[in-house]
């Protein structure tokens, strides 16, 4: 059938379909044998942190409790819970009986409604047509890569950086080049280098601040910088705020997009980290668009896209009011202090370590940890350390050429105190136990 | 970085990136002007549904309450509420406290064993391996396209049929070609045309059972049949059973996974309708693959896919297993005890309009009415038909048009029977108010 609905009758049997008669053919070209094989968007789903643990020798040390710094998600030991208000909403939400059926592919208008209210400033005016329910930060930023880049077209991203940027834009046949975060500067981005990699095909920046991998903070200025940038370049902004407000008492965070006049921002954010609730899968997009250069057609795109899955979930959409206006202050208090107080114990116990060099962070939930490999002679590289750390020490931290910066690790403070102190000292007699002085490196290596 | 890590000094401010040192060079073939467009993709997720309904003329009659019967959701009315047993098993997973944190990105473990041991059957045995869990029906059936599809090849699906297939696979470069369904056969497939669609790019069948938007079931022989097709020409089965077992009482729903020896099926559901609750997003992939078609290499693409948004909200998942065990047989049973009824009341009532031929449905929450458009001149397609029975009556049902079905329209029977009785008398009436006997149309066209 064409839109014209011009058809031949559609009733009779003979139908015809794009000129082809009903009439059973014989299958030109078709050999019919089993072979079924994974699309090339399948095959080039490639996550690099899956990759590299995966290859790594897993078995830990069998006389030592395991103790996982490796997996981002702040309800793994329990210590951090989430608000009981934000399970009294939910709770409230799933008693009203009104959300179980279908919300719009965007979100509840409502819903939506609150999130702009929570985020809006006079800097950053937010409304309901502005705001795009998503299945976790994760979809906020596929959907935002897929509204904004073609396949053959690149974004930029950051160096560490959050892996699954590459997964999803490769995936999309989406190139993706790297800037630099530089360790020494607290992880500011290279910015010279950063607009050196920008050409006609780039299709967005992504910004990842707070930073997963390094727990670093842009500040306001820096955040300027970037900005002039992709003014100057001409190009559109993905912010990936999920660690947004989580900042220690040191530091301020400042939305991105409340420092933009002209440069149009995808900011993408969800429950999953402040709420401390990731398997909720409550995401968003925040349109920012003052300069109008996004106009209807990337949020239309945006729309269209996200009816291809309809949307999160009903339920955690309806308690987003409650969780909004009713989470105590006390809650994202308490939490901050703890990932303060936390990172500071971890930073202070790795900086007697010979041979790490830890840096020191200012929000989120992370701490990279430089190897100075010189010192380390036995491991070819931040994997091979990592894994013997885990095999000796059963200590298990992600080596961070899962964020594509080798010779450092990054450890997640988001666990008891007596786990990072543990830690702390198992990786201390690891590192006294397999470090060499720098003049002792060349006998080693004669032995 | 590549991937032997064997980069130069990564500390360095100078890092060479792709060969491209980060000093800042004139960005070459870059004009900087903003030009933000939505890419490709983006604008190939086209939905008939919206594209027909959004360029309709919707105003309903003022004199008149609007009766919707458009909308598939079957919590709309609210006369089918979801089981409490299915409220409480959520309250449950909340008050557990573990369902916060991130699952693992195909679902629990526990909640894939659930499902599993939910479906399996001697025919079709499942393991907790061959469940993937999914955030709603429509992401079960976006991963197995996307994983079995490569841009440029074809997937076949049914018409009348669910336009969101063709939704998913344009705008992942997917051709589509349909196969009809014929109402003169309970809307069994036309096979031979099926058959003749099949060539060497032809990705995969989808097989949508029971019917959105006929209410059809098809019967073991016509099962039996299909899979003939489909071993003879190797094509894997994409079986699309949200409204399995949602029969009504004279009819058997046999899954097509335990007719198949040989063809691999993907089978996709979900808790959507049969437990009423579209919102929750919870769906499931079935992977069955007896004959190790798909191997390790589709399940793993599966898997992978996965990890795009990182799965179903945990809470939903945590409460699968109660939902599983404690619904109680009469919630189902009084689910489709009062589809049937409404499905027979609304049969007859439309059968007594002149002009109009409804198809007796036997499952789902549908039924399709042919308007005979000899006897309404003054209506060009369905899509005039339902719109102006709706700015004369505020009736809404969706032209057929929308399942690329001209002539027909869909109603949606998952509505009180008084909202059923008042839609077909004011149907009844627009019909006869419109109703031109055949011999009568010359003399009208003459006017
Ligand atoms: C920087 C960053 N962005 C996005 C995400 C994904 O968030 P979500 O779980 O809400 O999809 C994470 C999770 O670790 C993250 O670290
Ligand atoms: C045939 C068919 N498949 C899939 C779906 C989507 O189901 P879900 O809401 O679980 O994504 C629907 C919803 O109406 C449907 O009718």
């Amino acid at each position: 059938m064409d839109s014209n609905g011009d058809l031949p009758s559609i009733l009779g049997v003979h139908m015809h379909i794009n000129g082809r008669s009903s009439a059973p053919e014989k299958v030109k070209g078709r050999k019919p044998r089993w072979s079924v094989k994974p699309s090339d968007m399948a095959n080039r789903t490639y996550n690099p942190i899956r990759a590299i643990v995966d290859s790594m020798k897993m078995e830990p040390n069998p006389d030592k409790t395991t103790i996982t710094l490796s997996i981002g998600d702040p309800t793994l030991s329990g210590n951090l819970p989430t608000d009981p208000e934000i399970i009294q909403a939910l709770k409230d939400a799933l008693d009203s009986g009104k959300y179980n059926g279908y919300a719009p592919s965007i979100g509840y208008l409502s819903s939506r409604e609150e999130v702009a209210s929570y985020f809006r400033c006079p800097e950053a005016p937010l409304e309901a047509k502005d705001v795009i329910l998503t299945s976790g930060c994760s979809q906020a930023v596929e959907l935002c890569l897929a509204v904004l880049a073609n396949p053959g077209q690149n974004i930029l991203a950051p160096r560490p950086g959050f892996s699954p940027y590459r997964t999803l834009a490769e995936s999309m046949g989406i190139k993706i080049k790297l800037y630099n975060l530089l360790p020494e500067k607290s992880w500011e981005i290279d910015l010279k280098q950063l607009e050196s990699l920008i050409d006609e095909k780039t299709a967005c920046l992504i910004v990842n601040n707070p930073s997963n991998p390094c727990g670093s903070v842009f500040s306001k200025s820096h955040l300027q910088d970037i900005l002039a940038v992709a003014a100057r370049q001409c190009v559109p902004i993905v912010a990936d705020e999920i660690y947004g407000d989580m900042v220690f008492s040191d530091t301020k965070f400042e939305p991105i997009a409340t420092l933009s006049r002209s440069v149009p921002i995808l900011c993408c954010g969800g429950l999953t980290k402040r709420w401390l609730v990731p398997g909720w899968r409550l995401g968003w997009i925040l349109i920012h668009d003052r300069g109008d250069i996004f106009g209807n057609e990337i949020r239309n795109g945006l729309v269209k896209l996200s009816q291809r899955i309809m949307g999160p979930c009903t339920l955690v959409q309806g308690a987003l009011k409650s969780i909004l206006r009713r989470t105590p202050q006390e809650f994202y208090h308490n939490t901050l202090s703890f990932l303060k107080s936390s990172a500071d114990l971890c930073y202070v116990a790795l900086s007697a370590i010979p041979g790490l060099r830890p840096v020191r962070p200012s929000g989120a939930m992370y701490l990279m940890v430089e190897i100075e490999m010189e010192h380390f002679p036995e491991f070819e590289n931040d994997v091979e350390f990592t894994e013997r750390l885990f095999v000796e020490q059963s200590v298990h931290c992600l080596p961070a050429m899962c964020f594509e910066y080798p010779n450092f690790f990054r450890v997640v403070i988001a666990v008891p105190k007596v786990t990072i102190l543990e830690a702390c000292s198992r990786i201390q007699e690891f590192c006294e136990q397999h470090y060499h002085h720098a003049e002792g490196i060349q006998e080693e290596c004669d032995k």
